[in-house]
Formats: structure tokens, sequence, C-alpha cells
């Protein structure tokens, strides 16, 4: 009933980034567990996979600037929530992306 | 009395892309079946037909990005709807489409 | 005292396309009468003139995507409508067209 | 106390075009007087001046697609009208001009 | 006190255009004194000064279209209005004058 | 406890432009002292900085078009406060300011 | 629990720039504590991290005008707030920044 079956068979179009945000802390560091209500959104995210560009002014393709893999910083409003079974993801255009999170 | 006898029959034009959107489950996985007013629209869809595209910045036509028989992923807003018959198709700007589904 | 003696006599400008709308049924597949109210309005018409097309932005034209005779899917808005004698036309331009019906 | 003694003094710049709204019928067409508040006031115009054009995409002028003489059709809003002596003009921009009305 | 000691001094920077309104009449053909609140105000005026121009599509400069000492026809709304002693003048940009006024 | 030194070491990026707007007079012309709440805010100032230019539609920058001591006329809103010690400044883009005034 | 260990590990995307800004001044000069609601915000910072530029119209990239160490002056709106442990940090487009500060 759903042409979906997990977020590998999502190719997202034009420059759309797929990505899964980073489950918020459930304890403390202390151990102590977090409820629900007061864990904190985070805005950072991995990248499931990324779109293969725009078209830029003179003709080429502009290569999206984030792959599959990496850890990226998202900006606090934006991005269309895509539901795949039971797991959130969210599609944001490669511009609206603010920052790599490189290691 | 209606020039428009099947889906069929419809070119759209520039980068627009003919859908169909897939059925919401009428029935759980158990078989119970779901009262239409609890049953989930679906934003995946088959792409029926798709234009040829629109005229990019250097003056070559740029090729819409999907094609008759994609599974896509429709953004949850926008979208012309075209009724032909009893059935419901709508139309999107390939711009608009947010991911291909692949098997 | 009107310069327009018929349609045939208007040229559309630019990447304007001057339509007729289909007249909606006026009785049921079985031969009933349908009140006028009751008539649903068609968002199908025939092009009765396209204009030259407008420049693209290499300096070229872009022609109009459909010609006289063409049939057409109109969008639900939009339009310019135009009286001539007792018939009614619309004026589009060209990229509002949705898209061509062929038999 | 004015510099404007003549419409044919105006030279419209850029792509505006100076029109002169055709006039409502005062009669109907089997004589009757029609009262100025019933007259129906016509989106037909003359066209009395035409600019030289504006420069487009790659540095050329795009010459103005209608000129001096010409018949056309008007949106039905829009121009800015210019009195002069006892006489309404309207300045349109070319591309707000509808259609040309050929006879 | 002030750097501007006369319109002369200013020179309009890109595609501005300075110009002085024409006076209202204050009085009728026949010698009669118009009051002040009476005066019409003219969309005529002369030009004092016009700036180089603007940067075009192509990196060209597109000079200004008109220049002093040209009677210009105004919009009916906009300019920045610039006082110099007791004399009201208005800076327009180029593509908001309407029309040229040739004797 | 501030970068800020001196407006000398204020580099505006871009086509930024920073001036320092010309002081009300304080006295009439006569001698009389005017009130401080009466001193006209006047849109004339002096450049003190101006940015090297934006890059324009051919890829070469165009260079501000005012420079450091231009006297110039600002336009009657706009520009972002700077205070500087106990001076106040105003960054403006080039292409707002009106005109340059020459002596 | 967050990818986030400091902010050097973020690497801002196309032309936007990580800046920390001047904490105010906590004491007057003769070194009376300032009540922290008496603080008066800079809008003066240190720049983290800039991002390589954006796509030009001739499809260069255009490098980011700003790099990690410049002090900078932010306009009173705007910035993408980054919290990274205890530290604030904001995220501009370098065209937002309104100039560089020199010693």
């Amino acid at each position: 009933m759903s042409f979906l079956k997990s977020a590998q068979a999502l190719k997202p179009l034009f420059d759309r980034v797929l990505v899964q945000r980073l489950k918020p802390a459930t304890q403390t560091v202390s151990g102590i567990y977090i409820p629900e209500k007061n864990q904190e959104k985070l805005n950072q995210a991995t990248v499931i996979a990324a779109g293969p560009g725009v078209i830029g002014p003179n003709g080429d393709t502009i290569p999206t600037s984030v792959q599959a893999g990496d850890k990226v910083l998202l900006p606090s409003f934006g991005g269309s929530p895509v539901k795949i079974g039971e797991d959130e993801y969210l599609l944001y255009s490669d511009k609206e992306i603010l920052a790599k999170i490189e290691n």
C-alpha cells in the first residue's frame, strides 16, 4: 500500500537533501532520564541522500554541496517531513543547509 | 461534451507532470476495514505523463526530471487537480516533485 | 462602434493565447436537460489564436507552445475575458496553459 | 502654462505605448440615444505613439510590438491616464497590450 | 550649513533624473486669478540633470534616456523631493519618466 | 571592549558606503540659536569610506560610484546607523545614494 | 549525543559566515560593574569560519569576502544562532556583513 519501503529508496530530485535529525538526548550525562517534553530538539542531522544538483546560470549543473553520510547543521525552520515506517526524515534544499559538521 | 476521454490524451506543457496519487489503504494489515475518514492521504504518486521541459538560462531545453511510470514523492501542498471520468489526477511542476522512489 | 468584428481579427501579442472554453453539457447522457446553474464549467478549451512568443534569456524568440485548433486544459483561475458579439473568449499566457489534449 | 499642446508632442520612452480608447457607442443600432451612465467602456484603442523599446537580456533593444495607427485590445485594468486639452489618453507598457485587432 | 548651493551642484547617480515640475497656472486664460488650492498640479517637468546610466545585462552602461533641458511627462506618483533654497525639485529613476514632450 | 576605535577603521564590504550626515544648523543666519527640536535634519552627508563594489551581471566588479570625501544627497529613509564613540555614522548601499553634490 | 564538539568543527556552506559576537562590557572604564540588563549588545564580531562562496552570474565561484580571524560589523538584525556547549555563535550570509573592522 506504499511505494516507500525504506529511506534508501528515496532519490531526491534537483538540489534536495534527505536528512535524519539527530535524536535528542534521553538521559543526562549523569544517567538521569529526561522526560520527552524536556528533550531538546537538535538542529544536527545526518544526510541520507542528496539530489544531483540544479542547473546554474551558465547551463551547467551545480552539484549538491553535501553527500550521503555528511553531518550537517539544519536551519531552525523549514524542511518537508517524510515518514517512512516509524522513522521521520526531512527534505531540505541544499541552499538551506547551514554548515557541515566535521569531526 | 468533453475533449478528455482518458489520461493518456493529456500532454502536459513545459515542465508540468501529470501524476496519480497512490490510493490510501482501505484495510489494516490484519484485514480490518478502515473507514474513509480515517484513511491517510499518501504523498506518493505514479507519473502518468511529463512535459518536454522548460527553456534554461542559456536557451537550451532542460528536460523534465521524471517520466511516465516513475514513482514519486509529492509535496504536501500544491498541484492542480484534473478529473477524468471518475478518476482524480494532479498536475505539478517538475520542480515541485520532491523525490523519485526506486524499488 | 467596435473594431472587433470577429475573433479572427484578434492577433494576440507575445505569448498570449486566445481560447474559447468548451460549452458545458446542457443535457445528461440520457437526454434530460440540465438547468444552467447545475451545468459544470469545463476547463477545456479550443485555441483560436496564439501570439508569436516571447524573447528568451539568450535573445531568441521562444515560440508559443500551442497553436490555433489545439485542444487545451486551462487552469482553474486566471485568463482575461474578451467579449466579441455574444461570444466569450479568454486570453491566457502560454505558460498558464496546463496541457494539450490529443485525441 | 503647459508644455503639452497635442498628443503628437508626446514621445513615449522605453516600451511605453500611448493609446486613445475607442469612444463608447452613444446610440443603439436603431438610433436610440444611450444615457452616459449606460455606455459600455470599451477595451479597444488606437495607438497614437509607441516608444523605441527596451534593452533585452543580451543587450539588444527589443522593439515595441505595436506602432502608431494599430488598433489594440487593452487589459481591463492599468494604464496611466494623460489629459491633453479635453482629450483623455492612456500610457501602457507594450507588454500589457493584450492583442492587435486587424481588419 | 548646507553643501547644496544650487540645483546645478547636484549630479544624479546611476539612472536618476533631477526634474523641476512645471508650475501650475495661477490665472485663467481670461486673466482671473486661481486660488492656490484650485491650481492643478501638473505632471510636466523640465529635466535639470540626468545621471550617467546603469549597467545593463551584458555589462555595458545603458545611458539615461533623457538629458538636461528635456521636457518630460512624470508619473502621478513617486519621485524623491529635494529642496534647494526655496525651490522644490524631484529625483526620478529614468525608467519612471513616462514620455518626452517635444515641441 | 570595542574593536571600533575610529571611523577610519571601518572598511565597508561590497557596495556599502559609510557616510556622516551634515549637522543641522544651530543658529539662524542672523545668529539666533535654534532649539534642537526645531533643527532640520539634513539629507546631505560626507562619504567617509566606500566598499570595493559588487559583482555585475557579466562577472566583473562594478566599482562603487562615490568615494571618501564626496558630498552626497541621501534618501529620506534607510541606512544602517553605526555609533563610534559619540559620533553617529550611516551605512548605505551605493545604489541608495541619490546624487553627488559638487561645488 | 551531539555531533558538534567545537566551533572549529563547523564548516559553513556557500557564502555563510560563522561569527562570535563581541561580549558587552561588564564594567565601566572606572571599574564599576554594569548589571547584565544594562550591558549594551555590540554589533561587532570575530569571524570563526567562512564558507567557500557562491556561484556567480557567469558560473564562477565568488569567494566569501571575509575570513576566519576578521573583525566585522554585524547588521542589527538577522543571523541564525548556533549554540555549541555554553557558547553562542551566529551564522550570517556574507552579503549581510556590513563592514570589516581593521586596526
